[in-house]
């Protein structure tokens, strides 16, 4: 059976392909989905993606895939730089977790070069716009494939 | 036709007129909001207004005034001090935003002392009591003339 | 009329029993609230329980308390370390509040050792497990005997 | 009789519209100084301007403010982030004062963050241009009305 | 045979009820000590105190506990926020340590606010006036039950 | 001959008795001048004093003393916390300058507690209102009879 | 004509395999040479890589690669954290770089989390072993695709 | 009847004569208590003299102060800088102190500018030598004059 | 016609010859301005000198240069440290501005490493002796040829 | 006549043997005392060994070494990270001190990478177990044979 | 005999002309070189000049100048933010050294504003191009003339 | 078989007898390496001496070293306190290492206080000039006996 891997885009990255185009580029939330289901086939994965504004809904999204995904690929946008609760979750449930980001998050604002989310990550990928997402997956399917 | 300006209020500012009479004085959020609606019919302005305690309903109420208002006046209450999620919920929708605070908050405890709103805000007006509402009002309509 | 005490456990707490065994225990969250009960029952109060991972939920979960709660027993979770908004909310209500964490705090990580909710608290109670809540419970009923 | 208000401009404000024109505008101080004038008499005030570069010199007026204004509104220019003298003239003379800036101080370097005249000022509004002194003007107004 | 607990009451602590009496309250040291020997016999404890002021003095006291004593409750008073000292003695010696203070230290000064002896404490319990004592001996009796 | 004391009263002193009554006391600057007149008639020293709000004033006087004064006793108000300048004056002109505060600017605002006069005066003298004065020319006399 | 990627492995990277295995598991830098061999093989592109301990011998090599390579995947190991030298050369020679860690550096000591060459680079992966360096040409891939 | 003082000398200050000549002067302690004595028959006052080397010791001596002296004077030497012990001593016994140091604390070495005593004492005199503790008495008298 | 540099020396500069002549050396001011007027003749510019203590005064000769000069060499003395008005008066009055430093500023006490200058002038000059201004003369005169 | 050295144990060195093994080995303070009796009698001094728990207790005993012993060994415990008394008593009897440490305190908790008494000693010897106490006494001997 | 003078190019300085021309400008570095032979020439002195990417190699260069030059000319280029290495060289060998930097390090990013190279030369220039250079060596031919 | 050691003199250390003798002393690297040799013979080891002046050399030396050596002594001068490369050789190899420095770099400069290498050093020796090298071979001598 094909492993489930949760795919969850943080705040305001809905407004992706509206949004500071200079930085997150002009590709849609849609789009970047749609990549990500062509490369899950190809990769033998089954890929479900999800959208939330809310910290609470992060984490209660994040709690119930304990037992329905083998890994998640978190973008965790603006949470990444406070949320100890989402951080807390990721610890709780204990799957493997992928942490995203579209733009160089080390070479923008000095407030965000930091990740409370990092720390509980198996890893993190920043810079490379909509392939960050792809990249992230790939990174699960070779640990998921070794574990 | 008339400018659009949604107006935020952030999390516990339901509470005016009951919370901390000494520090947000005895004037309810109703009453605030009606003082709004009058200088807003004097200047020519339609103003919308909603309160709002969860950080997500904040950045989803941000994004959904993209095409439906010209301009936002926020006092982010408590999210103020860490909400990179309505700063960057700000940043990507355009709408011009003033930050208003009742108190003064540089002369509160240091944590409030620091906005991570303010620096995508047009402007920031701290100190007035309800008169911060309306002066925000104000510098809107003066904002929107010249645009 | 016996008083009556809100108890709010914040963000992933329930997962108490599968989550980070090693520091959390194996009891569960219902167990946690069976053992409130019992204890209420015997120092005379009522208690009522509420588990919540969203940040304006636990906000507004704290203002409807002002009417119908004599105090509140919180275990902020992770927001413990930034909820400013639960700062406020609990400042608003003017109900005496008594913060409890299962885990001792101050030996864990170093962004765990601050709390942002305490400076408001009557008082803080860390690190004795399940036990933490029912110390708690025993703070509020003496300190709403003395008053 | 109708109220007195000091209006003090710091230093560089008298090259207003000459001085870097992308953040403070092209208006010069004497139009900043007949819209407060015009703007003073439809709120029934009386406002007396001076610009000043010294820093003893803003300490020196604000003393002599005592007995002769019944508030201060100023823009301390850069003396906001350092100047302590100018802060306890205006503790010490007890006139409200409301502190004004042209730019939003807060999206600019990161030594303008931090003023030390705000403490101890009513209130503070940065960042609407010209606007900013008119809106500082109406807080007062509205402050002497209500005091 | 009944367990015995060695409380430390730290500098300064001996002028309970003549000290700063709004914060600490008006009981004296004896009758917290009255206290604690109710509330031992009630669980079935044997209790020892004894008021220091001397840093050495309580690290020595510490070590003599040691084959003495099956846990120790203390109130390090101002020794909380410096003596590595005291924090080695405990940690040298094994015993179960549960930190009590009277005040709530994280509603005072800046400098109360960290504690070096919590990092090796089971727990804390600070701000419950002279229940802070009767709180941390039962939260040892539960401890001790549960070894 | 007799030895020479230059006085000077730093930015705001001029208000003494009208300013923060709570902290500064009742006492005029007038009344502070002539105990100091008296005091130095009594131990043998001339003193002449100067009130001074503007930073370069202070520097020129203290400039000008050079070949005039034996010793300068000085109360640099605001510009104790961030003048170099004046610190280089007295550096410069070797004089022994003895610093003198009304208030003990160490139980005040936390950028009151720091001076950097101190590191190049003789000593410094803090707290005990009028008589802050009177010490430091005490203080001086010592000095210049020992050299 | 394909695309020609650099490959710098920083110091101690010749120690894979023998180095830490805990953290940097048990292949060598020979196999991780050859998987990207395979993976360049794939992707259409020509790699060429080196391993070198000394921070000019790096500097120098990424000077050398500005006319001979279209893109340069770096782990700059230890130099991560303080070589503004290799960060330089990277910005000078305008050429896309890509930074990769084998081990998640966020998880680690404190002085390992920052890095002084993300801020010039497109983008950094951290913490996937041996797949970050094939992650890292992937990325590189992409990019160059897309120019 | 005279009003009593109790002067205490901090640890090593029994060595001064002996100690570091250059900073300290060659004057000995007993010749600072003798010099104390002669001016306390001038004022009209008592003076009793203790040198501890003890924080506890301190501590405890300021204790016992409470019921037997008007005043106190003291040196922490390097007390001063950590001993939050006396500091809480003195805040608990109520009696107006008066810090002194022999050298000038804020011109040696950087970790001695701070005083962790001063927040609570009236006043500090740092710097004068053997006179510090004479205008210390003298500023004691004053004090306990007006009171 | 020949390029005019105006020379602003800052606070106590007039005192070098006699001020701390281990650090600033034996030469007066005025032989500085003579070697400036010497060198200025050799490079066919005309140098205009001042030397001021105050800093609005500082402030306003930067102003009144604007039309008249054509760079401006200054030595901002302790303003260096602190003075943003005059950094600000530089940057408002958009002339070319070369900051020296008779000693080497980054030899000396820590608060003298930081210029607030330096980021608006061309560049700086430091620890030379007079002729550092000789220097900064060339520095402006190679500047205005380029021009 | 032979050389002789004052062997300082700070507090809780008394436990060694049944202290947190792990670190400080299984050896007792007795057996480090006869190892640094048996190497005194090889290099041909006299060793005197104490272990004191009171920081005033080790001034004292310093302070009393002076004119007894020819240099003093000390391993300040817990101590070492704040008694400025024990530095100073130190500094002040001139005697040549060598601290050691049987942890390497490097390789501990942040809070113990620092000394204050490092920068009085002649060095610092840390990590070596008690060969850190024989190492010392050989330093000191090398140290008096070239004296 | 005339002076010898040797000029060190640090990392990445080979690169001039091609490297970030907005900030380096376009001149490379053998017109640097040439020019500084015109003015040696001029000056009458004899410049060798060496670029050099490796610490180690400038340390070892600069060791090795001890007895063929008589002074330094350095633009350290980035270790100047980091080399300790090359501090200690140049303080080891007692040469005078002067620091040179093309661009305005102060005006850069917040990392480049620290030298910890700058407290051991004799001066620092910075911000003019190629001329920073030629300046330097006439600051060195002073320096030599009046030696 | 002799157990071997090798002894790594980092940069500098070639010019000891020549580079500040007031801090380094008059002895060559020369008479430290017999001295070293001789204690070696007497303790029956092997001892090979290098002395490199660049941090990849360094690197290297201690990668190599891992089959041929059975400790290293190492005095990593200015590296000490950045060389996170030497640190992770170090650590990579894993032969145990002992940190040794000829002046007690802790009353030297601030940025001498700190060591990235002792972490991971079994232990370190400062302060006894020559005497810490062949304090540290002898520490090392011990270990391996005991190992």
């Amino acid at each position: 059976m094909s492993k489930r891997i949760l795919v969850i885009h943080g705040p305001n990255l809905n407004l992706l392909g509206q949004r500071q185009v200079e930085i997150y580029g002009k590709f849609t939330l849609d789009e970047v989905n749609d990549s990500l289901a062509d490369l899950a086939k190809e990769l033998g994965l089954e890929v479900e993606t999800v959208q939330l504004n809310g910290e609470g809904d992060i984490v209660e999204t994040i709690q119930k895939a304990k037992n329905q995904f083998d890994a998640i690929l978190i973008n965790p946008g603006a949470y990444t730089h406070y949320s100890v609760a989402i951080h807390d979750a990721l610890e709780s449930v204990k799957l493997p977790a992928v942490e995203v980001h579209i733009s160089n998050i080390y070479s923008r604002e000095e407030f965000r070069h930091k990740s409370v989310i990092a720390p509980i990550a198996v890893g993190q990928i920043s810079g490379f716009g909509p392939d960050s997402y792809l990249l992230g997956l790939r990174a699960i399917s070779g640990m998921l494939k070794r574990a």
